[in-house]
């Protein structure tokens, strides 16, 4: 299939986007406005491995050439970036009955905000096939880096365990990541956070055994339709997952970069922390 | 001096910071308020090197253990942590007359926080003395790391280079990162970048003469009152600047580093590309 060279609808909005936890967040969050509101979208799946993403016309949409990209064609073509501001500008244009989101003047909404930001800063993004950053980092050294260096798999590792942490002790008695009421409420703050959850047994991490107040959470959202059909967008299982659970190895790879930061940690003497 | 073990005040914001370019956000966008509007605000200064921000009274009020955060006393208290999050909370609260930024309805007000995402999510923030973040990574195996690895050098040092690089393509007709008009209006996004822009010399890159558009832009805001009193909080320059300029051998230090980014880059074939 030939990669797009252009914007093809002419109302909604438009996603460009490819599959991996940073596009999950908008698909999946479309996917509950479509079927909250019947909110309409059109997909165009930006295939990162062949730079799309740096191709004038998209840079012109994105200066950062990465995924995801929307463009409002209801709002005279407003484009917006980055995932968490893509969530917010959604949120305030297409959740009118704040089934997702909250009012901007009401604390809820910063608690929201916070949460997404810690994800955005922290958690995330996984955005290109050679993510320079927290959680993408330990995939980097563990998976795509040219050679096996044991101190930044450990670094890496080490910090999103740390992330992880703070998680799972926000996650112990509430059911959802922000909103009111003593177990909060579904939005797009655990939106923000679910499509790397998702994928974290990639970086070596024991997620169930070592976060189980993550994994009742994450069971918890991969529970609802929209959330399974948004992942499944631009079409099939990640790139990332692809990658371990076929391409190199399956289980096996799985395996071997567990025994790879535990080797790594052994060698710099690592303990977990967190905060 | 005594390191904090609680809050202080009793009305206005309350902020919690240390001198780190993600703390002097903050500290100057308040400093801006006081100016514009006379907000009241008291600091505490957490020095991150004793941990401070680990203590239980802290993370209550900031899960993720780092700095900054802010508590308004005069909103029952209610506490925000994460850079960003506390940028645009301050706004929506305390800029009534948008001189600092937009309705949170415009267009404008998503164009600053697209940037502001792109900023937290990019090019900051260092909020510790091991960060494990893009600019942040860049010093890390520069300065902190306990090996010299060239690999992770170049990585982290050409990501900073393709981040500093849009920067400055976005700047390049304009004064101002987000607002109206052919030249943009100054405000929280300009706020967000400046920290790190302003002690980028650190990670080994000439700014000036690299990235022209950039450092006019950064001397533009350097030229204000408030942003000059803002980096000053909690107390002189940054640790960061101070651990090159004076504890780690001043120029030589900038020059050795120069050196060591120079190799890292040749070792792997490094070819500067933005975005």
């Amino acid at each position: 299939m030939a990669e797009p060279t252009g914007l093809i609808a002419k109302s909604g909005i438009e996603l460009l986007t490819f599959g991996t936890p940073n596009g999950h967040k908008v698909s999946v969050f479309l996917e509950e406005l479509k079927a909250a509101y019947g909110t309409e979208y059109t997909v165009q799946c930006i295939n990162i491995s062949k730079k799309t993403q740096k191709e004038p016309w998209y840079t012109a949409l994105n200066p950062n050439g990465r995924i995801p990209t929307i463009v409002d064609h209801n709002r005279g073509g407003f484009a917006v970036f980055e995932g968490i501001a893509i969530l917010s500008y959604l949120a305030r244009h297409y959740d009118a009955e704040h089934r997702f989101s909250f009012p901007v003047d009401s604390d809820d909404y910063s608690v929201a905000e916070q949460w997404m930001a810690w994800q955005h800063g922290g958690l995330g993004p996984m955005i290109d096939s050679r993510p320079p950053h927290r959680q993408g980092q330990a995939n980097h050294f563990l998976h795509a880096a040219t050679e096996t260096i044991p101190y930044p798999i450990q670094r890496y590792v080490g910090e999103t365990e740390r992330l992880y942490g703070i998680l799972d002790a926000r996650l112990a008695d509430r059911d959802y990541v922000a909103g009111p009421g003593a177990r909060g409420t579904y939005g797009i703050a655990d939106v923000s956070l679910l499509g790397w959850a998702n994928l974290s047994t990639f970086g070596g991490l024991g997620l169930a055994a070592q976060f189980p107040h993550v994994k009742a959470w994450l069971d918890r959202l991969l529970a609802r339709p929209a959330v399974q059909r948004g992942l499944e967008i631009p079409g099939g299982p990640s790139r990332l997952s692809n990658a371990v659970l076929e391409g190199e190895g399956g289980e096996d790879a799985v395996e071997e970069a567990g025994r790879v930061v535990r080797e790594a940690k052994e060698k710099y003497g690592y303990q977990y922390a967190s905060p």
